[in-house]
């Protein structure tokens, strides 16, 4: 089955790569412009959230390609937050999946309307998707732009930067991550839901699956870091040798942020498993966002 | 008649006001977020689009509290681009509306953070309108996000931003001027109609009106820069005692550019008239653009 789904993996990170690289190319716009938003979206990315989306509608046994569009919204939004987060008065990264950050090539300026580009755009791909009825359509707006907007994806980098130098509590830590990143990977399984035609039930049932991956796709996150690490390992926790990281392993031990991993993951897969959906697909899914780089 | 009007113009202004801070204080998000979004929102503005919108409304014998949504959207999108055009890495201005422009209060990152939650949030609102159709709702988000993003009014800022300190011909002006300023305009008389019940010919001529008022309304702007500063007027057309700034009067003189603001104004009125509207209050409107703090 593995290969089952790693081909199906492949299979739609290449459709979507095809349109997200047709929507930019239709565009009238500046020159600069479109070139500052493909250098962004064509850098290589995991595109966790178009394969969650389509998993999710593939569990429904609906056709993945209902989602296309709302596939390119999403990952256009998270890589408009990725440009913005990356800007000198936020996170100031200079690199970003293995290559310079947007604003180091083009400039501050055109980075930050690239990412007003992709953000205003990615609702009109939605909008105007001839595949889905105007009641999905709406849905998928109003949630996508709730997830990502002022109570949502954007909560979570403004309290991320009040957080800056900030010794946090575990509840402070999850805040963060539920907004900034748990929302729109939520967003992405439920959009999915609602394409395949899931009930309320089935919906709710699919949201705290979510919150249990995008939890878990955080701690490996942290973990990761540890592990990628050598000198950090065994370092007692919280000692005053320099910034305090907030990470899971730095709050409840390397141990403690793997059992609470594995916590995450059972109970992603016991949801989903009472679901009876055909979820082979999101099963594997899970274990790889628990496992992955290992 | 003009005292209706005024009390119309102010009538609506509160309400959208209130509707707006309303709007704002059920988020749940971030105080600081919340703070400097209001800070922005409730800086006296003139809220040209709104008014537009209902006026437009109100041209199709419609009540303009259907488009109230809308007119919140509109002003949300335009304020986010003030905070953003307003950017060091932008238009580097530290005063907008008569107060410190938001990133001098709040800090960069907290601006960039309040434009995009207004952004964002914009879409939200029209999709969770109760008052209006699913078609209706899903025209105005797609032609919004078209008329705000790469190929609107980003497109124009972008255009703004590689015109620094260059001479530019008419036309490059006016691309500026119709994608940075004018596809919003455009938007709010179109959005009016739509809700107003226009038929697809009224719509045309309408865009053809916005049109027109648009570039009046950046031509009387150019022409204020140069009546309000004494020291401007008379000198040579193009001298190179400086940078050169790309203004109407600069490219037309001043003479120039008030015969082209006149010859707007008359086109707009003529289509107006024909329309056979109840169009008194667009009317006043279009005198208000053509000849304000005169």
């Amino acid at each position: 089955m593995t290969v089952q789904y790693e081909s199906f993996v492949e299979k739609y990170k290449t459709l979507l790569d095809k349109e997200l690289a047709a929507a930019v190319n239709v565009l009238e716009a500046p020159k600069v412009l479109k070139e500052s938003i493909t250098y962004s979206l064509t850098a290589k990315g995991k595109r966790i959230r178009p394969i969650l989306l389509f998993a999710t509608i593939d569990a429904f046994n609906e056709k993945p390609e209902l989602g296309m569009k709302t596939a390119c919204a999403l990952e256009m939004i998270h890589t408009y937050s990725l440009i913005h987060d990356d800007l000198p008065s936020m996170d100031d990264d200079d690199l970003r999946r293995g290559i310079p950050t947007n604003h180091k090539v083009f400039g501050e300026g055109f980075a930050i309307l690239a990412g007003d580009g992709l953000l205003t755009y990615s609702f009109q791909l939605i909008a105007e998707d001839s595949n889905l009825t105007d009641k999905q359509k709406l849905w998928l707006i109003a949630q996508l732009a709730k997830s990502a907007g002022p109570e949502g994806m954007v909560a979570g980098q403004v309290a991320d930067i009040q957080a800056e130098n900030k010794a946090l509590q575990l509840a402070d830590l999850e805040y963060i991550h539920h907004h900034k990143t748990g929302k729109l990977l939520t967003f992405s399984v439920l959009a999915g839901a609602l394409i395949g035609g899931a009930s309320d039930e089935q919906l709710q049932s699919l949201e705290r699956f979510s919150q249990h991956i995008g939890l878990a796709f955080q701690i490996r996150d942290d973990i990761l870091d540890v592990i990628g690490d050598q000198n950090v390992i065994g370092k007692p926790i919280g000692s005053d040798d320099g910034k305090l990281k907030c990470t899971y392993p730095a709050l409840l031990t390397l141990d403690g942020a793997k059992d609470h991993l594995h916590k995450q993951i059972t109970e992603a897969k016991t949801i989903l498993q009472q679901l009876n959906l055909n979820s082979g697909l999101l099963l594997y899914l899970t274990d790889l966002i628990a496992g992955r780089n290992n």
